[in-house]
């Protein structure tokens, strides 16, 4: 049984075997990123990859690693586009981002950092209707905290937010982790299957879902860690296998390495900027996606 | 007609006036902190006075600005005993703690930082109730943020969390304006009155009283500004009694000057350092009084 | 005898009374900002203004408090104009940029994170100067902590480092105060006198100048703060010249009031916003200055 | 060749083989903190194990990491003992403590952040000599940034100030990587032997030692990170010697694994919490082991 832990739903193929029965896999490149679209269609193969059924697109583009401007951008502008067409059609009831994770644990804070970054307008349309910008479209954004610093559930806050506020959709953004080492800091996963269980650098409790929230529930978000057990058991079976040697590891020994990692990540020394950098593409991306009347300047000076 | 702000019940008093009808004034001394309690019993004296109904206690003490360690650990057992004897009896519902203020404006930080420092437990009776210690009381805390950031009025946030999670009180703590200089950093006003609109550094729109959330609420604060139109027109009311000219005062100059002062702030150059020790005094007093049963080592374990 | 504290060289100069022998002062105006020029040519006329000799340009923009994109663009670009004319020729030898105050002081931590915005080149050439842009120019940033923070004078350090690194010039960073409440965040200051004692929110002890450190030290800071007791004497002052009232003043009263507001300070509420804006403002103008043959694209490329 | 990157001396000792020449270990236990020397006595010895000459002392104490209070005393208290007996004799002279590393780059950011409490006491004697308490030591501290931000090599700048200061001693702060897991926020290291180049998370680039720097150097630091790398190639070696298969080992493998794993580093989730324990810690032990005739309580009152 492997415990290989991914919150990429790209990963969590085998490779080289991308013809699983219920799942289809798609690839193109567009602007110098590579886009991943992996289609889970049944319940079976949801089991299979660990997955709930969905859509799930991945864009990746290794020059927004190194800080690239222009790598940057694009990433932000196809991510805005595909949030966008991921979103219900328009309505006037608003869009309510939640940033999950905890402020204070760097690997853990993109969501609230991404918030922080969200053009907010709901209270302009309920203070002032007359004098809101007909082009505007209304979003509201919270980060609720998590379950050790507020002793309440994050799925108990965004229920009840729901319950008063009714959103048309919730956009959940979230640390993720990853596999690969090379997708940390690079790529960005956009799903409706909205947010699982175990999920996530801060391990979230309860399911966000179309289900349990009764609107429809959009996630993205950047792999930032590779919890160590899974990059140590990546290493050794990537080491066994080219030595048919499989069937000779101790399985004894492999659970005392992992036990001994525990909640040990990988990470880039630069995680700070990373998650900075991070929080920037998505934010901007989800500012695009959400008032796509306004333009890149009106943004920023309503966000000042 | 007089603009002097002031969230403090005890300086909205006119001085050497304390005999308004419909309200009592009492001063006592203990632990070297000056106690000053003032009810408000009728609506007329609650209109005089622009504060609401209700029972409000200011503690101060010099020292703590000084940084003193024993006057800052005696604010906090006073503080403790008076929240204790403030809230409802005891029961199963949680108590919750709700920081308001904007955590990124230094002077109006001090609800959200009192929140980081207050020991949450109601998780861990929803998680494991046969381990959680039979001593401990449930407690959950929220710092909703402000309406500028999440484009949703505290007053919503907290009714729909009241809704859900049904607390037997609610334990605001928020950032204070006052009038005089000597009180910034040195006192802390607690009262059974609730919030008010437009109290508060960041000026609340709507009330959060048990009116409104249909459950006790009780608020703590500490005066970190003073702002700057009132402490303008104080100092000139102060010198134009000295020289029997208030008559021929020009109005027109006093507007302009409060004009240009707009939302300007009188605080300490330390606010930082304030702001720090401010949300340290306020969260131990907090958890002392919402955990009467443990010792400080015990809480202080809990903490980290 | 006045006490009334601003570092602003334009705001010593009493009202109405330009033309103080050895002074001479020029205003215009470009691009929508207001240049005020005072040129301190004699020691009597530094002994009267309590600043010293040299050149004091100032950059005021109203809209740059309102955080209008175009006006602090505006601001940058002349700022940068101006420090470029204000240092030495160029040569191969660094500029050294050192922000003065405390970074955990909020009012004061402008110098600070102004550093922290500027490129810095010097260790490119150290360690790959084959490799290295010709178009750069060497530039080396330090903040080193104030005394109660070090237990080293500001001088000492600054002293230390120009004597092993040695600069052509020097350009400081300070938090600056005001009289005036419509310069706070929205004025820049230049000027080649360098820095003096009990200068700055920090309150320097000791001269940073070209006679204590032998190379061209040019100052830079916004206001960030009116001390309260200036602002307090300011309103009283305003008042009784306006009722010819001034020698019936109480001096006592004005010392008490004075005694009491001590080392408080008068700053918007947004004192941190503002900051963070000053600090781009001023380092977007220094990266120009220092940077003369290097785009705005590639400062930002090279910043990452 | 190995590259089995660990900044502690203990862990570069070839398991089971602790009778190198030149090398000799000590271990011994003291208050639920266990105590290992390592003495590197000869150049060969030196050269075999990747360290410089000197003692090295490594204190561990896993409960620590798991934020229990009284480990932490232990620690702060046997660490002030040791940081005592390794300091020079006492004289007038200041010790310089010097935070090393980036602030802003968390598992970096040891140092600086040790430095921020650490209580300076040289500019009390500088300005009011005759009341400085006689019993305090003169302690000064800075955080010189690292090349990146600077522009300026650490030891350009500590050079600089120890020649204008002449310090008796510099206490260098670093955060440190280790091989082992269990290390990592549970142990600190102490040595004579300064800070080697390629040292500490930030990789020095040259040596603060006493040859360079003409003091006495005493290095101080707690490992926070594995490099990845050196995780992924020590589990491969442990898997591969149980298979006695280390031959088979395809070495091209090995690197692509190491090239892609690059700067990335293995760390605890809550690493801020982590550092910020670990500089606690670290600073009581320094104001310990630098103010011997000062309470507990004096040196806290004294830091506020």
């Amino acid at each position: 049984m492997r415990q290989l832990r991914t919150d990429l739903a790209m990963e969590s193929i085998p490779p080289g075997n991308e013809g699983i029965p219920g799942v289809q896999v798609n690839h193109w490149e567009t602007m110098g990123v590579n886009m991943t679209e992996v289609l889970i269609k049944t319940e079976g193969a949801a089991r299979d990859l660990g997955k709930s059924p969905g859509r799930y697109i991945t864009l990746e583009c290794p020059a927004v690693r190194q800080r690239d401007l222009d790598a940057r951008l694009a990433m932000s502008n196809l991510l805005g586009e595909e949030i966008a067409r991921m979103l219900p059609a328009e309505g006037d009831a608003p869009v309510m981002v939640v940033g999950l994770g905890n402020r204070f644990v760097t690997p853990d804070s993109l969501g609230p950092r991404a918030v922080d970054r969200t053009l907010v307008t709901r209270h302009m349309f309920q203070e002032l209707p007359e004098y809101a910008d007909r082009r505007m479209r209304s979003v509201c954004a919270i980060a609720p905290g998590v379950l050790g610093v507020t002793g309440v559930e994050t799925l108990e806050i965004v229920e009840s937010l729901c319950a008063s506020l009714h959103p048309r959709a919730l956009l959940c953004v979230d640390s993720l982790s990853a596999r690969s080492a090379s997708r940390i800091g690079s790529a960005v996963q956009l799903t409706d299957a909205g947010i699982q269980p175990g999920s996530g650098v801060g391990n979230h409790r309860r399911c966000l879902t179309r289900d349990t929230l009764g609107v429809p529930v959009v996630a993205v978000g950047m792999p930032t860690v590779i919890y160590a057990a899974t990059l140590a058991r990546d290493a050794m079976e990537t080491l066994c296998d080219a030595q048919s040697a499989d069937s000779a590891l101790d399985a004894v020994e492999r659970e005392l390495l992992e036990a001994e990692l525990g909640d040990m990540i990988v990470t880039p020394r630069e995680i700070d900027a990373l998650i900075c950098d991070a929080a920037g593409i998505i934010a901007t991306g989800i500012n695009r996606a959400l008032q796509p009347e306004l333009t890149e300047e009106e943004i920023a000076a309503l966000m000042d």
